[in-house]
């Protein structure tokens, strides 16, 4: 096996792990929260979720570099570099609200090649590998939607406080007069539904690199692409990515 | 066994059975969607599901009144009408977003006695008697949140789409200026959240008598409030309900 394949099971088999240990605290909702510096929460789980990742990473790839939310970053020797999200959702995660996932993606040279995305709570996990395909739910093939019109499309966004935050708020209001319907399914189950053909695009103003690297993979290999927007990114079915990014630019 | 004993068994009987006819639908996503006169979706589930229930209630109780949201009125003639939402979430549902339920109210004079939610996707169901307490997940007991800091407060919201449609686009402004974070977590999965303690609020600008009358028994019986505002409510915990109105009144 080569280096590449081996680290894909290893991608596979660490994501499935994490998830459980982390279901297994949302279940018991047995945990502390605490603010960071940015005034976002984290628990003792995705701390405790990062370290156990990190280690099951690491130490079959010594060599590898890591970046996760929570511990920072660890340069590597080999070209490849593990991006680590552990709960994404965390708001949700702490409320018992079933609507988060944990992240991991794989780069080559500082390009996404694969990504896993597992959202125990519901029971859904999507993973891509580049040029590979998607396999969703234990099955190969999963695609974005056809939808072609903005009026008609069903577009995410996880919360208006990301605009606020962004001081983007005028770009908020031109989303919603530009979309059919958006909802606030947040956080990485957006791109769930993005990437399973449930929604239309996910718009994001404000985006941490564990955010979005292990979902690019999955974007691109379901159809869809991807544009850096504010501090986020624009990602949406192919239909729609270009009438989405013009309604969305700073100059109209 | 009173009348109104009866019916309350009435009233769980028909949300189970209606809940699972409407859930192995939305498994197979086997349905035909069209758009409403206010350019709201509908799907043929929906409207079997209500005529479903509206037999089952009126073959119980003849003399009773009923408002669906499918097919309106049918005045009675006891004092009691049965408000219903078949499918309260037909975005979600029509999409595969398993955030959509099942809603009955039950009113007497006028006054809402009794009311029960399934999220059948979800497997989750809340239900109170007025006077007679919360019972969730089959269990006695559940209330709501202590928060009582607006900034500390997760407040949900359906969608910005209502601001609009009710040209109160600032007051969108001013909730999300007030709160310590809003999420779109929807339609009446953000009252089951509430109910349960997982939101501190849920503020809605535009609501139809079948999107609030069942959850109003639970929002009392959970230890909160309802206050009308605009074409909706603002519902929350006991606590912060002073304090969101007078965020959101049109004087301040």
């Amino acid at each position: 096996m080569n280096d590449k394949t081996l680290r894909i099971q290893t991608l596979h088999g660490t994501a499935q792990e994490a998830s459980t240990f982390v279901l297994s605290h949302f279940l018991t909702q047995n945990f502390t929260v605490s603010s960071k510096k940015d005034g976002s929460e984290v628990t003792t789980i995705d701390i405790e979720a990062e370290l156990r990742v990190r280690s099951m990473l690491l130490d079959a790839f010594p060599e590898d570099g890591f970046l996760g939310e929570e511990h920072g970053e660890i340069k590597g020797t080999s070209g490849y570099r593990w991006v680590v999200d552990p709960i994404d959702g965390t708001a949700s995660f702490a409320r018992g609200v079933p609507l988060f996932g944990t992240l991991i993606g794989l780069e080559l040279n500082s390009k996404p090649i694969a990504g896993v995305a597992s959202l125990p709570a519901l029971d859904e996990t999507i993973s891509a590998v580049l040029g590979e395909g998607i396999i969703y739910q234990g099955k190969a093939g999963s695609s974005m939607s056809t939808t072609s019109s903005l009026q008609e499309a069903m577009v995410c966004t996880t919360s208006y406080d990301y605009y606020k935050q962004t001081n983007s708020e005028p770009l908020y209001q031109k989303l919603v007069q530009a979309s059919g319907m958006t909802r606030g399914w947040s956080d990485c189950y957006g791109y769930m539904l993005l990437c399973t053909g449930r929604v239309d695009a996910v718009v994001e103003p404000l985006l941490f690199p564990w955010d979005i690297i292990p979902w690019l993979p999955m974007i691109q290999e379901s159809g869809g692409k991807y544009t850096e927007f504010l501090q986020g990114g624009i990602a949406s079915n192919y239909n729609l990515h270009d009438p989405l990014c013009h309604a969305l630019s700073y100059t109209t």
